[in-house]
């Protein structure tokens, strides 16, 4: 494993790195925030290209190239990839590029699913996601790979993006579009819903309401903010300078972000999203960061 | 003027180039189509970078014209920019690169809302768009300068762009969605609302039934085209080889479609906005093409 021979010069005590096509990612950066309070980020957002959910898989796998040089290059000990559609097509080839670890948001969330849903003798679990995530079929895959034969019954939610982004999460038309988008996961009475993509999180409270208490909601951000916890344990990774306190905040100036475009915007949506705008932010270019 | 001295060679039966930042200006084409069945035309959609309304003004510019460059390079007697976003904030950088005439969609617009209100004495325009392009003041601009002390009242809009293209236009949602951002240009009784920008018209019908029958609703597209259509005479650049015929239909194989990413999914929500889908349609690179 070319990951495991480099780890050894990667320093404990350096970020941990989080891309995404934009401001989604940052459900995924809580998580991490929350799940892992002594460890500190730096986290990018393609704004410039955003958003990835509409755009081609050879297109997609570029951009998350471009990304993850940029955050290699800044000295990361470990990269998430928290962008749902990245992680379904772009995993392999990052993997190869950059040599520190690389987390997805797919296998995560897709063995978390199958993990709380294990006793049931037919589980069925939901998809949500972008319609490139969709088609590239990699949450049912990674599904299967976790148990065979699990029914996976998927769904693309285009609007559910804009709607997020758009200080709209808690509306009447949301909740009108979502019992739309999530009427087939309904009907087929599925025991876990798994948020496949980084926005969907914000709508958590109008996806229950439509589907009910009992189907389990799977948040890909937090279940990778766990895989990577315990990763951290096992490569001897975790962080020995002591930054954790009981007044440390998400968006903090222990955290750094970078975009790659409309930073004005990225602050607005950010606090929409997490309640505070990142006290470090900063526009940055990532075309043409070369290759090792 | 540089493009006069240019345009002398420029052969009038080229075809007139047309960018987007994806499939919206396909209603800019729709205009030009109809309003000039003799001439034939290429569009550019950047679907590999849409949207361009959340965008920073330096990104936009700096896609503008590159796809201005690549536009150029194939060949084309007039440039229009039929992306809303990109005429408010790349115009005179668009102008100064490329030697023949470019034709935003901003102007005529404006120009045309001031028209229709002209015998009304205190006339009131409201304009609709991006957040980009609400932000850049450049309708209020254009249409202060064609008549002075116009009251403009402005909305953004973001959602509609995603409601257009995912093919909810004419939802419960989408009127819902409508009536909330339209209530402010409702409450000032405009005389005249222009639709800035060009998902907008796709939505036309839900507008409408909102603002009510007494507001001129004005397709800056089509705006645009009537002037295309007088400055081709003016510049005696009308096509000498006829090609119009009764038969003659949007996306037939005499317009040529290029598309910077997913080509797929342009031609699934062309078919949406126009009844047809491109029958030229081919995914192209337009990074790097440089300056002359």
């Amino acid at each position: 494993m070319s990951a495991d021979k480099t780890q050894s010069k990667v320093s404990r005590d350096l970020p941990i790195g989080i891309f995404d096509s934009g401001v989604g990612g940052l459900t995924v950066y809580r998580a991490l925030h929350n799940q892992l309070p002594n460890e500190h980020f730096i986290y990018l957002g393609d704004t410039a290209r955003v958003p990835y959910g509409t755009k081609s898989l050879a297109t997609v796998e570029r951009y998350a190239i471009e990304n993850s040089l940029f955050l290699a290059a800044k000295g990361i000990k470990l990269l998430v990839v928290a962008c749902n559609t990245a992680s379904a097509v772009a995993l392999p080839k990052i993997r190869d590029i950059v040599g520190i670890d690389v987390v997805g948001v797919i296998g995560p969330g897709g063995r978390k699913a199958v993990a709380i849903t294990n006793e049931k003798p037919n589980a069925k679990i939901g998809v949500i996601a972008t319609e490139a995530t969709v088609q590239s079929n990699a949450y049912a895959e990674a599904i299967s790979r976790a148990r065979e034969g699990a029914t996976v019954i998927q769904a693309a939610c285009p609007l559910f993006v804009s709607l997020a982004e758009e200080g709209w999460a808690e509306s009447d038309e949301a909740r009108s579009i979502a019992r739309k988008y999530l009427s087939p996961i309904v009907a087929e009475k599925v025991d876990a819903l798994v948020l496949g993509c980084t926005h969907y999180p914000i709508l958590r409270n109008v996806i229950r309401e439509i589907v009910g208490d009992k189907v389990a909601l799977v948040d890909s951000g937090e279940a990778t903010a766990e895989e990577v916890a315990k990763l951290l344990e096992e490569k001897n990774l975790v962080n020995r300078i002591s930054i954790a306190s009981k007044d440390r905040q998400l968006c903090d100036d222990l955290d750094h972000f970078y975009v790659t475009d409309a930073a004005d915007r990225f602050s607005r949506v950010a606090e929409r999203f997490l309640g505070s705008p990142p006290k470090k932010l900063e526009a940055v270019e990532v075309f043409g960061v070369d290759a090792e």
